[in-house]
């Protein structure tokens, strides 16, 4: 049986635990998960005794070759109704899983008018993304390549390529056109923000030259066979003043102090603190207003999240970044992240690159 | 006023003409439309009187200057929190409109929680989508401007670059790399589909070179000011089989007869059938598995649709694809896609390609 095959088998087992008879997958990135189909349009159907893949004209012919283990129906124009279709086989009634956090309220209606009646619709979201959470060592071996890849180009970056006087955008598509011709892709458009731009922790890289004497971030990360990668570094162009220096290392510290606290059994929420309590400290925890980090896989934001609303605990095989930062509206913002996969007694930095303030 | 504020005035007509008191829009690409914002978490809730956005940290500095007519709310992590808290300012019962094409099963259950039971929430798709098909002035030129330098990027390959010898995702590259390159991006991944690959209408690029002798599809469009415009032809890179010339001259005319059809008030089932007609003459019917054309504009897919199951009637200001295609399993694939903008006595051909087959 393939990888996939093991998938749907734990996502059938786990689906049974929850006394649901079979799971309607509609989240395309768990129908890549557990079937390994690549197209944009796909829906999996698994229970203990099936395994069916459905997907419209368009890909019919590619998912005989992608997805392996699974029966394929040619779907008619509206998937649900060949789901439909293939449950009028079961004679008795189902209760069936759904992804509430994926399908809309209209196609919920449109399967609750097709289904008949005695049919239950079960709220299911959280099922498959809680076995994506934990990786697989091919899974892992792929975000490792993805990770390399990106030390790599930071490496490339600050050594050759350079920062003052290159625009940020420029950076940017050179960061990720390097990328794609190192046979990967990127895992999102770079993000590159000097000065003021960088107080914006989601910002836009600008058609702007870059200072000198100012603070840089750059946040991307590869992606290779689906997996990614996400890094950030923040980097100097210059001579800084003693705000910017001071907030680095409160910054640097904290990161530190966060991937020190990450291992199986530590709560989402606790490591969360780790990285918070310095900066709350160093009264900047109001200019720090995203979580600590976040599951990165075949998504670059997934399960497990470490945060201060977050629930749960890590576990052996989760793979999550680990990025405080600090944001100075106005004026900079500096962000640390690396990538750690969680191991028993601590974890594994993904990322060999230095955390030190370096300048370019 | 913005063009922004106007959009929302219309949509805000279009609400209370649906008895609705408010509108609540999550659908992203909508509040592109109606608040001109870029990032990846907002929502607006619009009514007569009523102008609000909504976003969390991370976006809120930047909505200030890209969301001009609204006011701003730096919501909570859940955003639809902050929607019931806006909303608490209002003392009667409200008919609150909501995009059930957008909003999955879990957040309308969340939301369904967090408001007052004698808030109403209604069903509402499809609202935004009407005022987007129609395009106003400066959204033509945005798509005109992405279709002329698609056009350019064709000329380019066909007349520099060549086709025969390079591998199809060499291909896809160099176009998409010399979209940006032009200030643009790609609206979507360049497909270059060679031989049997081009029966597979959403194939994927391969990493094989493409033969001497045969048929490539290739599919392609760029984006500018975030106005997509989309494209395909079918290339010939030698000496063909007489079925290969006389599919495409059937695809070929087809095509012309139903841009030749498109004009407002045409239904646009009507216009399919158009295209449809004359390959199912050919005996080729079943291998024109798609719709003949669809709407383009901040989507590359969007209202309205030329297909069998097509409701409505096209009207002044769309803008639609026109792409019958045949695609003969294993063998090779014919498609030509042209943009075309609906006038009131016709369309204007946005593309100003040639139809004929063109060897490479």
């Amino acid at each position: 049986m393939s990888t996939f095959g093991l998938r749907a088998e734990r996502a059938a087992a786990l689906a049974q635990q929850r006394e649901l008879d079979l799971l309607l997958v509609s989240n395309l990135v768990n129908v890549r998960y557990l079937g390994g189909f690549r197209g944009t349009n796909g829906l999996c159907l698994i229970g203990l005794d099936r395994r069916t893949f459905i997907t419209d004209f368009r890909y019919v012919e590619r998912a005989r070759s992608e997805v392996p283990d699974y029966d394929i129906v040619r779907g008619k124009q509206d998937l649900l109704e060949s789901v439909v279709d293939v449950l009028k086989e079961s004679s008795r009634p189902l209760r069936l899983g759904f992804d509430d956090a994926d399908l809309t309220v209209k196609a919920h209606r449109r399967l609750t008018e097709l289904l008949p009646p005695e049919t239950e619709l079960v709220a299911a979201s959280g099922l498959v993304e809680e076995l994506r959470a934990v990786k697989e060592d091919g899974e892992l071996a792929s975000i490792r390549q993805a990770a390399e890849l990106t030390d790599h180009l930071y490496r490339w970056l600050t050594e050759e390529f350079g920062l003052a006087g290159r625009t940020e955008a420029e950076v940017a598509r050179a960061l990720e056109r390097r990328a794609e011709d190192s046979g990967a892709d990127a895992a999102f458009p770079a993000i590159v923000a000097a000065a003021e731009n960088g107080a914006l922790p989601h910002a836009s890289s600008r058609d702007v030259p870059i200072e000198r004497d100012t603070l840089v971030v750059v946040d991307f990360g590869c992606r290779i066979d689906d997996y990614n990668s996400d890094c950030t570094r923040t980097f100097s162009t210059g001579s800084l003043d003693s705000e910017a220096t001071e907030i680095y290392e409160i910054v640097r510290s904290a990161q530190e102090a966060a991937v020190d606290a990450v291992r199986a059994g530590a709560a989402g929420k606790a490591v969360d603190a780790v990285a918070r309590a310095p900066i709350e400290r160093a009264g900047r925890g109001d200019q720090f207003g995203h979580g600590t980090g976040h599951g990165v896989g075949l998504e670059v934001h997934e399960a497990p999240r470490l945060a201060p609303t977050a629930e749960g605990s890590l576990a052996p095989g989760n793979v999550v970044t680990v990025e405080p930062g600090v944001y100075v509206p106005g004026r900079f913002g500096v962000r640390i992240e690396d990538l750690v996969a969680v191991g028993a007694d601590g974890c594994e930095r993904l990322t060999s690159l230095s955390r030190e303030l370096v300048t370019v």
